[in-house]
């Protein structure tokens, strides 16, 4: 008989970038690393968030032991509101990540019931066949983790999003040594995290971000306001250390800025000098050079406070010639329009804008290709599995792998749902699982399907055309002319005279001297091609015709 | 009497990227400078393009003495087949200029009656009270001009788009020493070129790319395909070399890069040794080693040559594993998803791709801050207005100006339809004329307004509730249900009840025992009042409702 296999199942995470989730198996044990969210992308038009297609985890759902979380990132920790409900396992992870979630599945009301429990760094747990290491990794949040896995077919270890800071602003580094050990000992498996493959070098430290900020703070003449991630808690000590030491007070402004800053606070990941945080109604007293914000919406994020006081629309907060506004982040791929648009309307204020082209005022958390060779070089795989990246990034890194001397063989790029099957001599690609993406919109979760979309992005190119048409039941004769409404299609006034040639278009054909009752289901197609051909030669526009026969 | 001054009026460029157009004006004389268009941004839905609002112009029509085009791109001369059927009068540019903008006006119908007027570069021109001189500049397509304006005024110098390459493809070198000796006789006002103005340093000449074309092509094991904008016909002759030396055939695919290909040939400006250029039907029989090929599909556009190919949906051409693809282009803000799913389907056809990030496979063709500094040293000018740009760039620009001892009160950034007067002593901002943004979709010129945009990109969220209510004409009474329809909102199917339930609703509502015809106007607000809240609260979605009432 063969000897059982361990396989690697990705749900997320693989060929895009967000929703990170592995599924590893062995026998009757399962357990799950990461459960995150994707933002919707441009063309899933209304969508809220993205999140894993779990259908292969819920057929198997007595045997799942747990989920191992890696830090507390939108795309890694952001679909266990939606899915803890139906999963019901504990889930492990460290303190400021388990502080997040709780958070979280709070406000999505999926706290109660929800088994959290706290790993500390460098803790270990053993779920089923499984026996887990969280080992601590720098990241652009704290308490971030790699994990390191004993299975009974070899070692695995995961890097988590990492990258190699040896003079972070908090925790410690990258537990380097623990890896070389472990890869002297000898690994099966690295799974690592792709997503700045494509710069070459390595990461600059937080600490150069700290010193921009210094010298800002210290010599802006008006407010300084900073927007960031309210996850990237060391770029907030470091704003709140820089305050403090140039006499400034703190004001933090908007809510997700204020809840992650206040569950940083009291889990002890932030920490201010007494009396350096001010409270927002005691802002308009200080003088301007006093003050320091620190403000969401380093994205262009609509809602957020940053736009708001870019668009003067801010209760709180103006800005005034003499503000330098730091936007401490760079933008996440799709969102460069709406950050410019930002950065334009702060300038026309008269503000001073400080942003990651032009000024060192943000690093990004993840490791460049230095790093990820280091990694690799520690580690000393027998296999090797790039994850976190789009299928480039995936590319390039096995690639790096293979430059580094892992058989071609031994490189797997999978794409979700991919099963990878190990043993300790061979690895191979098994088939695949349902996996994809679950569209959560308002309140629903999954009912937003390829239809739906469809039809919205045929709604936001040339809008609706809606004909209603009035029959007599017994004569199948037209009712009067037919009513037309658009939306979207074209500017009614001027158009009206075409809307009415349409009308009589569509009375012409459909009043040929009455139609029997057994004709009324072609009408439909009919008047959708005749107004489809019509619009078409008239505006080179397609709305979408909604014909809608009323029999009376 | 007050001299008369000079006015100067942006219809377009400034706070936007794209369709450039810039009015000068001096009692009776009008000339126009550029006529551009600029492609939709995301939130305009279903838009083809966007060209500039010239109603302040079509006032002043017979003022107009022509339209002067600094060189042949899109946002330069794409607006000119609307336009110029409007203005009639005539356009003076650079001969591959005038062959694009011939071939642009061809193709919309509107070559007849356009009076396409050639300038050598160099040359001179006289329009009323303005001289104008073409002087050459280096920019990303050959026989781009900035202008030399004497006015009564005195001497006004516009960048054009521009970068000083000092060892250019094709073409000379930015023409420094007349620059040089125009600055030394004294020049009014500089108008210069802010696209790239956060960069710091100079940008690298086109040799850089053409040395990494050469590696390329000379060590690709298979088929090259090269994808770049059509109008980068320097890009194009360095592919076409470099294939040449390497004994491969190159082959054109695309239609506007044929276009663009053909004219550029056709008016000497690209130039292939015999033999070297291949018929598309050729190219099955070619070894994949002995072949080129260069493409549209830089940007990610979805029906391009590229983006076919990596979807595999082109009929000529395959990716086979071993081709290597070269993105010579960094994407438009906006087009980066687009771009980066084109990479990551060609990596999972087995292609080797070489993009802008990960090799030097393309430089941009506007000036970095050193050759910005460098122009305004050598113009000396009184007044600076920076243009093409969004108004963060306008705004660094200024400040870089500054920072060269330009006094701060002689730096004007303009928004479109400012006007700026300028005596030989002082400028002011005089007010403001009509400006902005007229949008073209399909046939139309115009008629989208904001009201069409805004039902757009309503229906794009959540979609539409079409709701038919049938009333006795006489009775007031509500005729059987009312019907509803939904498109784009929830998945039909598996909404039923909710959708049955919000019939009810309205049926409820409406059916108090009649309503007296004069009622009917306030059933419309009711029902979608209703529906509204309904819908809210059963999916936290807000279709757009569109109620009908049939009375028969």
């Amino acid at each position: 008989m063969a000897r059982p296999k361990l396989r690697l199942i990705p749900l997320g995470g693989l060929g895009e970038i967000g929703k990170n989730m592995m599924v590893m198996e062995y026998q009757d044990d399962i357990i799950i690393i990461d459960a995150g969210l994707m933002f919707p992308e441009e063309e899933m038009l209304g969508i809220d968030l993205v999140i894993p297609d779990i259908s292969y985890l819920l057929e198997k759902r007595e045997k799942i032991r747990g989920i191992l979380v890696t830090h507390g990132h939108e795309d890694h920790v952001g679909a266990l509101p939606y899915l803890l409900p139906q999963l019901n396992v504990p889930v492990y992870s460290t303190k400021l990540t388990r502080g997040l979630i709780s958070a979280k599945l709070k406000e999505r009301r999926a706290l109660s019931g929800a088994k959290l429990k706290l790993i500390p760094p460098g803790g270990k747990i053993t779920l089923g066949r499984f026996r887990i290491e969280f080992f601590p990794v720098c990241h652009s949040i704290p308490d971030a983790a790699g994990l390191i896995i004993s299975t009974p077919v070899g070692t695995i270890v995961h890097s988590g999003d990492f990258k190699l800071d040896y003079t972070p602003v908090q925790g410690k580094p990258t537990d380097l040594s623990r890896l070389a050990q472990i890869g002297k000992e000898g690994v099966l498996l690295l799974l690592s995290d792709s997503t700045y493959v494509g710069l070459p070098g390595y990461t600059p430290s937080e600490k150069v971000v700290g010193e921009a900020l210094n010298q800002v703070i210290a010599n802006a003449p008006g407010r300084v306001i900073v927007a960031t991630f309210s996850s990237l808690i060391s770029r907030i000590q470091q704003v709140i250390d820089a305050a403090a030491k140039y006499q400034r007070r703190v004001f933090i402004v908007g809510r997700s800025m204020s809840n992650t800053v206040r569950i940083a606070m009291e889990l002890g990941y932030l920490n201010a000098p007494n009396g350096v945080l001010g409270r927002i109604d005691e802002l308009h007293r200080m003088p301007r050079n006093k003050t320091v914000l620190i403000a969401t919406g380093s994205q262009g994020e609509p809602t957020s406070a940053l736009v708001r006081m870019a668009n003067r629309d801010f209760r709180h907060v103006h800005i005034h010639e003499g503000d330098t506004v730091v936007i401490s982040a760079t933008p996440i791929p799709g969102n460069e329009s709406l950050v410019n648009r930002a950065v334009d309307n702060l300038f026309k204020q008269g503000a001073q804008v400080l942003y990651s082209d032009i000024a060192q005022v943000h690093v990004h958390g993840h490791g460049s290709q230095e790093e990820l060779k280091l990694l690799l070089n520690l580690v000393n795989p027998k296999f090797f599995v790039p994850i976190h990246g789009e299928y480039r990034h995936l590319t390039l890194h096995g690639k790096l792998a293979e430059s580094m001397g892992i058989p071609k063989e031994n490189i797997f790029l999978l794409e979700d749902g991919s099963i990878l099957e190990l043993n300790p001599q061979v690895g191979r690609i098994a088939g695949k699982v349902t996996s994809g993406n679950v569209y959560v919109d308002g309140l629903s979760v999954g009912d937003i399907g390829s239809v739906v979309l469809r039809n919205r992005r045929m709604l936001s190119r040339d809008g609706i055309v809606v004909v209603i048409i009035t029959i007599n039941k017994q004569t199948g004769k037209l009712m009067g002319r037919p009513d037309i409404v658009s939306r979207g299609f074209v500017d009614t006034r001027e158009s009206r005279d075409m809307i009415e040639e349409s009308c009589e278009l569509v009375a012409k054909v459909l009043d040929h001297g009455g139609s029997r009752p057994a004709d009324w289901s072609f009408i439909n197609n009919k008047v959708r091609d005749i107004l489809n051909k019509f619009y078409y030669d008239q505006t080179k526009r397609r709305p979408m015709i909604l014909p809608f026969v009323v029999k009376v």
